[in-house]
């Protein structure tokens, strides 16, 4: 035999080579290693086990670790088993041995993440203990395609009392994120013969994608001092809009324009997409409902958990009019794609309470950032300005005529991680480009903080 | 104002109505609980935290609480606070208020989901508290699209020491399921030109599914007594195949096959999708190793923790030749689909050792379960006969010509569910149709399982 794939007991597949029960299994065992094919620190089964399967003499096995342990192959602990060496693999050529990690700036005042150092952990942990031990055996089959009924039925409730949202949990559907969420829909926009739907002159240019690799035009809707004008948008099947918070210029959609826009959905059947990606975080008297309030038949309304909580999970949802939920559900593919443990955990963390103290913990920290920023640029870099409503993880902090692109650069040179306004301009947009920065506030720890700020103002124009 | 979306507080989205500040409050509150928007049991904010927020006095809040508790609206507990009352509500038309669940069988012998009250809950919570314990912040952000590098790492060493998988974690991708994987192939193949993915004869006809929906065609292979027999598949560009134990026919691909299809693939640039559902669960002592140890650059290895350990974690994995992986990233979008939390947790799993130990386990435990389904058949069914290798969690049971359709109609008015082979017959496939049973022997938890196999036997012509 060419290459006889037997298997040495337990797992562990080895190639014998050679006459004699120990000379096989040694020379095996040190090619297995050599090859990097058992990665250092692999824990072996025990001589007493390995032996078992393999209908061997325990002896034998012993020995063989044994040759294998004073080569230096194995390292052998008391109580805590046999291990593979750590050693020098040649990796495989043009790959690397172990995964990559971006290098990461040393202070980063992206917009999009949350502060992760405040993640709940023990909370979470807490609330992952509940709802296993409440869950039936059969919450961890394949499931329902809409996500978990426990999750859908927690989130109906919260979206409701929180943000006015006018929710069902038979409408509502649970995706891996915002993103996969406008895929969906883009998908099934697309299979019903819509051509465009509208984005705003301002946005994250990979949400736009998602809509685009569904073959959509997504051309941008007009943007002026009141934000976003929604306004007729003539040949348009659907639009994009984030009505609580323009992402990044920070204000919200203006209430004649809600209003126009529900109107124009409901006489043209056309849709409004409504990306709810920070309702929670606001800091003022004055918060914005989710427009879908208004008319839940023509607006989708999509929400996350990437801010409250953190992307990582890969928790989001979308509220469907009726007629839409049967043909998402059919896109999403005939099983669910988020994993339950983390569904009924979020729907445990929700009932308890334990989200909403999270989340008042979190508004009054970014509250705090916000105006610590504010106070900080107008002591020490008056030439900037902070622009939009007291509201969310990030802000626009207008610059002077021409000073955007050297700023940005000056901050990458001092290890400052920080995003221009122009990267989140769509290239058509018909917009007075202004100089700014998008900067995110919420992203670095409380250690980090004051660091990000002295970073920040260093670069400022003066 | 016509609508005037004030909102009561902390993430309680009200509106006031008439005048006077309890009374408005009061009627706000009545209504969002009359209208169903503020559910059953959810938990109000405490009087104290509503009154501060609102700017109120705290006895205003309390009197509209208590009024609304002596109206029936709401319920009031020492000590666990003011929650919304449990009532009839009035769902809004053409839609259930609560999520519905597919009604169960009463025995559920279908194959494809293991034995899920022995997921080992305690273990696997243990296994998320050292995981998020060790976890940097920043593995809470967006993430690498192939998965957590943690996650991949142990999976390389899993994958070589187990079954013998020439892996690298720069070459894995972490999936929502094995579906999930294959429909990330079947996009990738189509846009590099690929008309044809044949499949085998039996099989899963959702997964067939996601290979059409990439507008790829899906032929079947031969199929005879030695197996699936992939041959000379002139005209494909990819082949489908379950070489360790063909689904659901529990066969391994025959040795001169194996070789054979490397070759095909090899010398037409063709590319073979390899199908490792069950490769854990191995009952004899003649397991067969990965066919992508015979070629990395030409099989493309799948994966799944759906069978060793439940479905509802969602996690399956590729590992991917190396010029794929940039095309099968890219389709997959730009951040990771998969919960972080259950990926490190994983890691975690495998690389303590508490997955072998539960392999194990398992293994003994399905082992058990096919010998009593054999020998219960030998001697209450004698005309039924069981098929295939000693693996994995189903078996298919052969039956006298005519009798399949009998027998699932029989068994369905038992409330046993089980299927009959037919429906994993490829409707193209040129075999000669046989009678059979496909019994999965996972599902059914110890309690259920003397009753499920006794309503099979009872089903079974005599």
């Amino acid at each position: 035999m060419a290459k006889p794939w037997a298997t040495f007991g337990v797992d562990l597949h080895l190639e014998p080579a050679g006459p004699g029960l120990r000379k096989g299994l040694t020379d095996a065992l040190r090619e297995a290693v050599r090859s990097g094919r058992l990665a250092p620190g692999t824990l072996l089964p025990s001589s007493r086990a390995l032996a078992a399967d393999l209908g061997i003499a325990r002896n034998t096995v012993a020995e063989a670790y044994g040759a294998l342990v004073a080569e230096g192959w194995l390292i052998a602990r008391q109580g805590s088993g046999t291990r593979v060496a750590g050693r020098t693999v040649v990796p495989p050529a043009g790959a690397a041995r172990h995964p990559r990690e971006r290098s990461r700036p040393a202070f980063d005042l992206r917009p999009g993440s949350p502060d992760l150092a405040s993640f709940p952990r023990d909370q979470w942990l807490k609330a992952a203990r509940r709802a296993l031990a409440r869950a039936p055996h059969h919450a961890l089959d394949y499931g329902d395609p809409r996500g978990r009924p426990e999750l859908r039925a927690a989130l109906a409730g919260y979206l409701a009392r929180a943000r006015g949202v006018r929710a069902d949990p038979e409408r509502i559907v649970v995706c891996a994120g915002f993103a996969h969420g406008l895929k969906l829909l883009g998908t099934v926009l697309r299979a019903r013969g819509a051509r465009t739907a509208a984005v705003e002159s301002y946005g994250l240019d990979a949400h736009v994608r998602q809509l685009t690799t569904s073959g959509l035009h997504t051309p941008p809707l007009p943007f002026d001092r009141r934000g976003t004008d929604p306004g007729e948008p003539a040949d348009a099947d659907a639009v994009l809009l984030t009505p609580a918070h323009q992402f990044p210029m920070g204000v919200p959609l203006h209430r004649d324009r809600r209003a126009a826009v529900v109107d124009w959905a409901r006489r043209t059947g056309g849709l409004v997409l409504e990306d709810d990606y920070d309702g929670e975080f606001r800091y003022d008297r004055q918060p914005v409902g989710a427009l879908q309030g208004l008319d839940p038949d023509r607006v989708v309304y999509l929400g996350t958990a990437s801010k409250s909580l953190a992307p990582g999970l890969r928790l989001a949802w979308a509220v469907l009019p009726p007629d839409l939920v049967e043909e998402v559900v059919a896109v999403k593919g005939g099983v669910d794609t988020c994993g339950t443990l983390d569904q009924l955990t979020l729907a445990e963390f929700l009932g308890s309470g334990a989200y909403d103290r999270h989340v008042r913990a979190a508004r009054l920290r970014y509250r705090r950032r916000r105006d610590a920023l504010a106070a900080a640029l107008a002591a020490r870099a008056p030439k900037a300005r902070v622009t939009g409503i007291a509201a969310g993880l990030h802000v626009v902090v207008r610059l002077p005529p021409g000073t955007e692109r050297p700023v940005v650069q000056a901050a990458h040179w001092q290890g400052l991680a920080v995003h221009g306004l122009s990267r989140y301009r769509h290239p058509e947009a018909v917009v007075e480009p202004v100089d700014a920065l998008v900067v995110g506030y919420g992203t670095p720890p409380d250690h980090a903080w004051s660091g990000a700020l002295d970073a920040l103002c260093a670069v400022l124009p003066g």
